[in-house]
């Protein structure tokens, strides 16, 4: 099998954005800016009140390994789609985009996972997911192989949301650190955090190598209502960390430093779907190819930037030709 | 049942969007800027070779119709789809941005049809049509009632491609014409006109009151290398026709004499797909609610630089809003 920089497991979905009000939000009882997992009734009674759709492919982590094959890294996913026609969508965007992606689809009638996205005039975004068969990745379809290609396995929180889910997530961190690999983790979503508290901080202490959270993540899992104080103690916990915090940039914990990146000019923020997770992209793909941790922020920064300017959470141009514009890649 | 302003007949279609380079085009032999009508097997052959897909409810006339709610318009919508996942895409989206659309899904193994539409860097869209269930549509089931409703009546020139999609569409322009309703046409696409010359010329001699064509239809309709040679022919043909030109802008040839719009400016050409669509609904929503043949042409370059600013053939927000802030509607 040819080398990966990364390898990624998450959840497979499909993103159908609409655009809504604020008091679309309130009459339908959503938390701006969060995830919430709903049932197959709830996502249809949605859908239906919603206005128009797009679908584009989504799923946390694999926007991500579509961003790091966007500036020209070796990408890998795992995750569980049906054989239906979003599950069509879902293989053929990642396949086009680069990323190895061998997980065979599921038998059986539960449909390929979806995240009904609405966005506010603001461009911020609140997801209700129904994730389907998503779950369904048992322990047994993670592929060693392909987690020992890596040289970086990254790993989404809301993985922890479903115990079947949770063995493979627990499973490939164990195959990466045998091999000597790197295990990096989103927290995904403050409420995600929330739900798993206790064991996401035992992950980090003892099994992470590199941290992925915003500022409403990082201080719900400290719980604290300071993002400084929460800095603080990210940095105890973890070997690297990077914190992001929307306009104000990111700070990265590492090497014993703090190092503050600003965030790249965006002329219009449209949709903020995607731009966690492309932050990510940037950065992982910097550090699994040797970068220094501020060329790898800088790397993140743009990514997002670029993700936020359009619908939809995965690049619309190529994102190693961005990087080199702005000197950041030769 | 409540009035309309217009009620449009067409193919019902969802998008499928990517991106692909100049190189794409010839390797697949496709025309750029065409629109290409294409079987099963062949647009599941270009989706696997191209790039990651968008998915966004279209179909010309449909887009119009959605551009018209935008305005602030009453329009309907008569068009044929599946009862599958695409079908029931198209048919949330419309209903969801405010357009009367009641067309029974067809039953049987047909599929909603689909367009790939793949837009290279330029902006430019190029589009391979598997229309499925969409010409399907008989002349049994054009709704008089809905027709009558309508002060004009918008046909697309795509109809004429099936035998029954030319027999609705023949038995709706009949009703219209008399009930006094206004009948206008598209002319859909150059290789369109050239496929049903003879029969569209007869047609707009005789039974279309508004004719809309873009410097290629015109051309191509009249056999000349000259725009200013179509113009004069087709202001000998027609009562009122809006020729557009690109980012020459239109010209509208009505009341005897020749009135040129300038195009309306855009910041940067993200994806030129229902720039003829939107100029339509703002044209066809200035003439149905009495506004003069400047002011409706004026709607139209403003619908036309809203679409082709983002990826989709359906504005992203609120024609209306635009149209007021530049000073067009109270």
């Amino acid at each position: 099998m040819q080398d990966h920089d990364v390898v990624g497991i998450g959840n497979a979905i499909v993103d159908i954005i609409g655009r809504c009000d604020e008091a679309f939000l309130v009459k339908h009882a959503r938390a701006k800016g969060s995830m919430q997992l709903v049932d197959a009734a709830t996502v249809a009674a949605l859908y239906d009140a919603m206005g128009p759709g797009t679908e584009i492919s989504g799923g946390s982590v694999a926007n991500t390994m579509v961003g790091i094959a966007s500036f020209g890294g070796k990408a890998g996913f795992i995750g569980k789609t049906a054989d239906d026609r979003l599950g069509q969508v879902f293989r053929h965007d990642i396949a086009a985009a680069g990323v190895t992606f061998k997980t065979p689809a599921a038998a059986g009638a539960e449909p390929t996972g979806r995240s009904l996205i609405l966005v506010t005039p603001d461009g911020q975004r609140t997801m209700n997911t129904f994730l389907g068969v998503s779950p369904r990745l048992g322990g047994g379809e993670v592929d060693a192989e392909l987690i020992r290609s890596a040289r970086i396995v990254y790993l989404e929180g809301y993985l922890f949301d479903r115990p079947e889910a949770k063995a493979a997530f627990r499973q490939a961190a164990e195959i990466a650190a045998s091999s000597g690999r790197q295990v990096a983790l989103s927290l995904s979503d403050p409420f995600c955090v929330d739900r798993h508290r206790a064991e996401f901080l035992q992950l980090i202490r003892n099994s992470v190598d590199i941290l992925f959270a915003n500022e409403a993540e990082i201080t719900s899992l400290y719980e604290t209502g300071s993002f400084d104080a929460a800095a603080r103690q990210a940095q105890a916990d973890t070997k690297l960390a990077a914190l992001t915090r929307s306009e104000k940039g990111s700070v990265i914990l590492g090497e014993g430093k703090s190092i503050t990146i600003p965030a790249a000019p965006v002329a219009k923020v449209v949709d903020t779907t995607g731009a966690g997770d492309l932050y990510a992209a940037g950065f992982l793909f910097g550090v699994a190819t040797g970068r220094n941790l501020e060329t790898a922020g800088r790397l993140g920064s743009l990514a997002a930037a670029e993700v936020i300017s359009h619908v939809g959470a995965r690049p619309a141009v190529k994102l190693a030709d961005l990087a080199r514009k702005g000197g950041l890649l030769d």
